[in-house]
């Protein structure tokens, strides 16, 4: 079984609104073991209304409509769908007894346009809104089944879960799709790609892929089947992922790098403070992100000048001299000054140049040092190069995603260089 | 003329990612006085897209096609291209030694999937990405001239901006359509809208109307016409929107309320610190998020806990103990201090209760004090009480927005209490 979703706006076409009832629509299908493999958007003119209905009616089994059902001269849907199926519109009467009912409630004057909306195509029948005035449509042509819906996304999904979802979970046989996403930072998506080629290839359940979303890549597995297995395909898929990628994985679904993080920190009663120089803020933003964070994290420094990292760090201005505040040494220096009076257990240093142009001294834009400074004191102190790629914006969020995920590797006990791809 | 856009990726069709790409092309179409009538979603499936490919080619003189291109078993619109035209894929030599370029930059070894991007349909030519690794592509099916851009947003807005908007601009010819976007911080759509309502008006030339984007609102002037007189005709509305507003507009189009003050400083030659507590870096990320920002911000505090806000700031803890840390009285003690200590003209303090609980002293959620330090010293302090609503990442953005607006007002010499609403 597989279907189409229509949405239908000039708003949509035009790009004024982005169309996420269709993402909404394919996620609740997708959801329902039903498959959509296309999804068509339409302004508002009938001849283009009319031909889109055709085409997909060709294509599938159900046809998902939503938008263009309400009371102005622009919407265009319920006359379309007259005209798809060959057939005059007609008023409905428990609609209309709707309209008038909801105008009455809220004390409102009915008007022409209004009466419209209880309008539908011969055979088709209406469907009630919960919390609009715009009625549905339910049709059929040929062998596919036609549900209209209105564009307001409120109404659109109270009337898909209402009226929608039931039938289409009775005609779906029970089956579902399940997802389960395993997130990586540190890796790029091709390098992880190259080791999950052969989960990847197309056609199969459970079925492998991969995103990328701001920095981080998202290893997703989607299975399709009977609820009680979806489960056992998943989790067995997901074992394979974790034996190739290891600790490289630092969350599932929903979970973000940072939650792990303050999450790990607060198991192990330790806490963290942060010495920032390119990424200005940013990694001690993303630490407090997390409520519960004040735990683990009491204080930060922005050090952007030279003289702060001495002044207020109380990095040795020699070794600034010496090395250049985009060093390793100097990246060193920071996060153990910054553990050291902040007493705590662990600290965070970054320094680098993320542009938009080369240094004075010369550093590449997107050269950056990140040190963790550990609880053992003294030489405990790690520190990794990275060669960022990218604008200013995006290499200062990848030198703060790869701080928290340095540190989160530290927290396991692990040696980043082992685990971390060059 | 008229075109399509074709967007790709299983993550489209199932609804996990929202489709902001086609929306974002379908504005920049229409901004080329190029109208839209359609757009299709495709999952990853050679013939699904193959077939869309057609679909559209004999519907639309350009064909815009984003997603798919990447290095991954997934990634089809490359092969799916060729099969539509017919025609073989082969490697193409500049595209390579642009691959072979970025990864020596980065300092990575290229992976042999990454080898796969330099290949196009034989009639084909590539196109080459300034911000990533797959090249776009550019063909012509009969009539149609089709444009092939990366997924990633980054990536497509660049390609499209350097490589196919000239293009396309030029094929255009005639009416064009221009917008622009006044920007204001510290006050709502609707209070906006208000004061605009007459303007708002539909079916007008030029139009107006309000969008809000992660707390900023715009107000949007769209005029439709020859190039020589968009101009004009969004200018003039401009003026009546800006006599209205006043100094609420921070900006216009894309200019961002950190680009705005830390302009504002340089040009004064003053410099500013920071003393975050619930924001807890966001402030000062957002600053040096500018580049050149190094000129006027040295340096910044995250002093979460209370005891932060004494040994780093110097913050009195009696006052922290008699008024609570959420006080009127310790931000501005923290802004003095901070601005003290960092020997700055300027300094911005934020604290209060971020969520997602009330705190220890109840104070609500959504409660937040901002503290402006002044150059002239001693008291030149202004606080500013506010109560955000939202969830805790709302209102620690807000609180940030809201504090760099503070500052803005005051670098012009004005009373922020006479210019935001309450």
């Amino acid at each position: 079984m597989n279907a189409i979703i229509i949405s239908i706006g000039d708003e949509l076409t035009s790009g004024l609104t982005i169309n996420s009832n269709a993402a909404w629509l394919g996620r609740q299908l997708a959801d329902l073991g039903i498959s959509c493999p296309l999804q068509l958007t339409v302004g508002d003119q009938r001849a283009a209304i009319v031909a889109a209905i055709h085409h997909s009616a060709a294509l599938c089994d159900i046809l998902l409509i939503s938008g263009g059902l309400g009371p102005t001269e622009d919407d265009l849907t319920r006359s379309s769908v007259a005209d798809a199926l060959g057939e005059p519109l007609v008023q409905d009467q428990a609609a209309m007894a709707d309209l008038e009912t909801f105008f009455k409630r809220i004390n409102r004057t009915m008007t022409e346009n209004n009466r419209l909306q209880a309008m539908r195509p011969l055979s088709a029948s209406c469907i009630s809104n919960s919390c609009g005035t715009a009625p549905g449509i339910m049709a059929r042509l040929g062998k596919t089944q036609i549900f209209v819906m209105p564009g307001v996304p409120r109404e659109m999904k109270a009337m898909f879960e209402l009226s929608f979802k039931p039938l289409l979970q009775a005609a779906g046989g029970g089956v579902v799709r399940r997802i389960m996403a395993l997130n990586i930072c540190g890796a790029g998506e091709s390098w992880i790609g190259s080791r999950l080629a052969d989960l990847m290839k197309r056609g199969t359940n459970p079925s492998v892929g991969t995103t990328v979303h701001d920095g981080i890549v998202s290893v997703r597995i989607y299975a399709m089947g009977q609820p009680a297995e979806v489960h056992t395909m998943i989790t067995e898929k997901a074992e394979i992922v974790r034996h190739r990628l290891g600790e490289l994985i630092f969350s599932t679904d929903q979970v973000t790098l940072e939650e792990v993080v303050v999450q790990n920190l607060l198991q192990q009663g330790r806490t963290v403070t942060t010495a920032e120089s390119c990424t200005g803020g940013w990694v001690a933003m993303m630490l407090t992100n997390v409520p519960g964070s004040s735990a683990c994290f009491k204080r930060g420094w922005v050090t952007y000048s030279d003289e702060s990292k001495a002044a207020e760090l109380g990095v040795d201005p020699e070794l600034i001299k010496t090395y250049g505040a985009v060093s390793r040494e100097v990246a060193a220096a920071m996060a153990q000054q910054a553990r050291r009076r902040a007493e705590a257990h662990w600290a965070i240093a970054v320094t680098g140049n993320a542009g938009p142009a080369n240094d004075d001294l010369k550093n590449p834009v997107g050269l950056v040092y990140i040190a963790i400074a550990g609880p053992n004191g003294g030489d405990d102190v790690y520190v990794r190069s990275c060669q960022f790629p990218g604008d200013r914006q995006s290499i200062r969020l990848r030198s703060s995603q790869m701080a928290l995920t340095l540190l989160r590797l530290k927290l396991l006990g692990l040696d980043p260089e082992a685990v971390l791809p060059r």
